[in-house]
């Protein structure tokens, strides 16, 4: 017999285990979308770089292989005793395993504002939402044609917040210029990190080199800058400031998916508690993997929420559970860390792999290459090195639209 | 002097007047969107061929070798007196030519309930919510796994009605019964036409042979079949039958755009009321090209609502400015057909110039390379080839994401 496993999410960690398991169980995928999101390459959406379309990919797709089932929904409850997980749609699933693998979502850390004044950056709408805001306002300030200025403000100084505004310089200075240059010289942008530097997780000197990269593309990058609280067109430090700031972009953090309140399992600082083996505590029969699982490394922290946690999760699980139906003991979970890479701008990145660690234009080329990669779906590569190709001929970004209104 | 010409509408009509005029006038081109959508190909975002960003094309981009600027925004009122057009930013514009190109939206004929339970297809937000809606339904349908049945209806045997029909028959006999092939087997599609025959603007020969290619796909065609009365989950014929549909599509028809009321300028059927020489009745400043243009041919006619004619038009009417200027006497605009063309599906269209009349892949092969060739941006040229040429080659459509929702 094989084991049926029900697993809640189809994002890097979701999708990994279901293709690790295969025919080998009875696999059913549930997702509230239909498709899974590219994260890593969201902010191009955001700053006209790629096709929406060309960051997702329908999961039902990535399911053809492996005989698995697909339901579109959001768990509402579980019930341990009988091992079964009822949907939205009322559904109930029967599971000999149940995989959590819902995600993270924005996490304001309780600042006021943040929910109604910034916007967001975890999802396709979202990043249609700060395209189609920035574009607006660019809008609104060609016909000023004053001395009116636009400030967008990222705050968060991780990868997110850096490859936002990297992107978004990128665009101001070249196609908004070559729309209309009064205008697109009167957009500044900040970007806004509470700690010392920015992309902490790499060493010291890339911190400065990103720094220096992202000023000289006309970025204000303000370190040790906390913020307090957000209102509509501006911004209150923690040193008592207030920036102005139309568009404030929010890429300070993620904390565990709350969906995970509905299956009444053990949390630990927003995440599910797991044990070394990556199953809930006292909860054999369900795992967690990715950003929503509490899994620690050998420091004791938390793992990172990236990709490469979550797909190395996913596939150790699927195997853990075979092993599990055999009767073995499951093992523990050790993360492998192969580096972490961002991109600044055009020819500019910065690599970081154990000790080795580089910048500019290989390092580009090697985050180019990482990514293309690690997108699914051929017909996302070919539509990505197609839109990457013309961008970096013609210096253009051909998404420029305004797609959510009617 | 150079002219002062502000074109209300950045469509087909007046980004072709636009460029005609160049810069041998001040232009200022008016859209409520910031982009230009290419209307023939926005029933392959419907039924997930292409991303919605590649029917897409920003109007700064098209204005960029033209010196035009560009306004986002509606109209709302004319002062014909001192000739000026205040736009709904409250922002006021002088012209000495104003080309009112606002192009046409679904004209529903006063039949009840096509606004409340139909869904149109004259916008980029409208085909997404197609595709959306289509992908939804299709998920109810695997979550069933019963003998429930999911009816999609298309009223308007026209190129578009035909197109969606074809298109999206083509989605659920390959990508869609890839994903789920007993959920496949329960889609239902109907085409229904008021008149005798699908596609009247052509001969005989080729609605027929447009039919059976049709129904080969398993479209069920109703001709000669009025509607009514729609409502939720269900339309009313006139013949008294009621037919099933969960998804009613409406490509009956359109009219020219109702924001021409703002403009108080003579109208004629839901037109904009022009002499042979496209100025509007007793307005010779006040031009109208396209959909909204009450223009007719030689038969005593209005021409087609077609992208041919509103191009001819605004090119015509550009140059009739530059004399006007000069002191001669505009000229009568006619015309110039050069054929009809709709495609069904992979290998099938049909193509008729005057006399000459064939259909297949050689009618197919045309069709793609006309529309490729009229697509705005190489950017658009690449995406869509290489959308196209992935679809032809894997029998997939990759862009079936719901992405209407959060």
């Amino acid at each position: 017999m094989k084991p049926r496993v029900v697993i809640l999410g189809g994002g890097f960690g979701g999708l990994a285990a279901a293709k690790a398991l295969g025919k080998r169980a009875i696999v059913t995928v549930v997702d509230r979308h239909n498709y899974q999101t590219f994260l890593p390459l969201l902010y191009q959406v955001s700053t006209a770089g790629l096709a929406a379309d060309h960051v997702a990919y329908p999961i039902r797709g990535a399911l053809r292989e492996t005989n698995g089932k697909f339901r579109m929904g959001s768990p509402i409850s579980v019930d341990h005793k009988n091992k079964t997980v009822k949907l939205d749609s009322s559904e109930v699933l029967d599971f000999d395993h149940l995989i959590v693998a819902m995600g993270s979502v924005t996490a304001d850390f309780g600042i006021p504002g943040v929910a109604e004044h910034a916007l967001g950056m975890k999802t396709i709408s979202e990043a249609l939402e700060i395209r189609a805001e920035v574009m607006r306002r660019f809008e609104d300030l060609c016909r000023f044609e004053d001395e009116t200025r636009l400030h967008i403000v990222l705050v968060g100084g991780g990868p997110t917040g850096v490859e936002l505004a990297g992107a978004l310089a990128e665009l101001v200075r070249g196609p908004l210029k070559n729309d209309q240059a009064h205008a697109a010289k009167h957009i500044d942008i900040t970007l806004i990190e509470a700690g010392p530097r920015l992309l902490p997780m790499f060493d010291d000197s890339l911190s400065q080199k990103t720094k220096e990269e992202l000023e000289s593309l006309g970025v204000t990058v303000l370190c040790n800058t906390s913020v307090k609280e957000v209102e509509s067109r501006k911004i209150h430090l923690g040193n008592g400031e207030v920036i102005a700031s139309e568009i404030t972009i929010w890429a300070a953090g993620v904390k565990g998916s709350p969906d995970m309140d509905y299956l009444n399992i053990p949390k630990v600082s927003n995440r599910v508690d797991v044990d070394e083996t990556l199953q809930v505590r006292h909860y054999p029969h369900i795992w967690a993997v990715g950003d929503i699982s509490g899994a620690k490394g050998e420091d004791g922290k938390f793992l990172p929420m990236i990709a490469p946690v979550a797909m190395q999760q996913g596939r150790f699980v699927a195997d853990q559970i075979l092993r599990f139906e055999k009767g073995s003991t499951p093992l523990k979970f050790v993360y492998k860390d192969k580096g972490s890479m961002a991109t600044i701008g055009r020819n500019k990145a910065v690599v970081q792999v154990k000790k080795i660690k580089f910048s500019g234009f290989i390092a580009w080329s090697a985050w180019l290459f990482l990514h293309l990669f690690y997108l699914m779906g051929g017909r996302n590569r070919i539509g990505t090195i197609a839109d990457w190709f013309w961008n970096y001929l013609t210096f253009d970004r051909g998404n420029r639209h305004i797609l959510d209104s009617q």
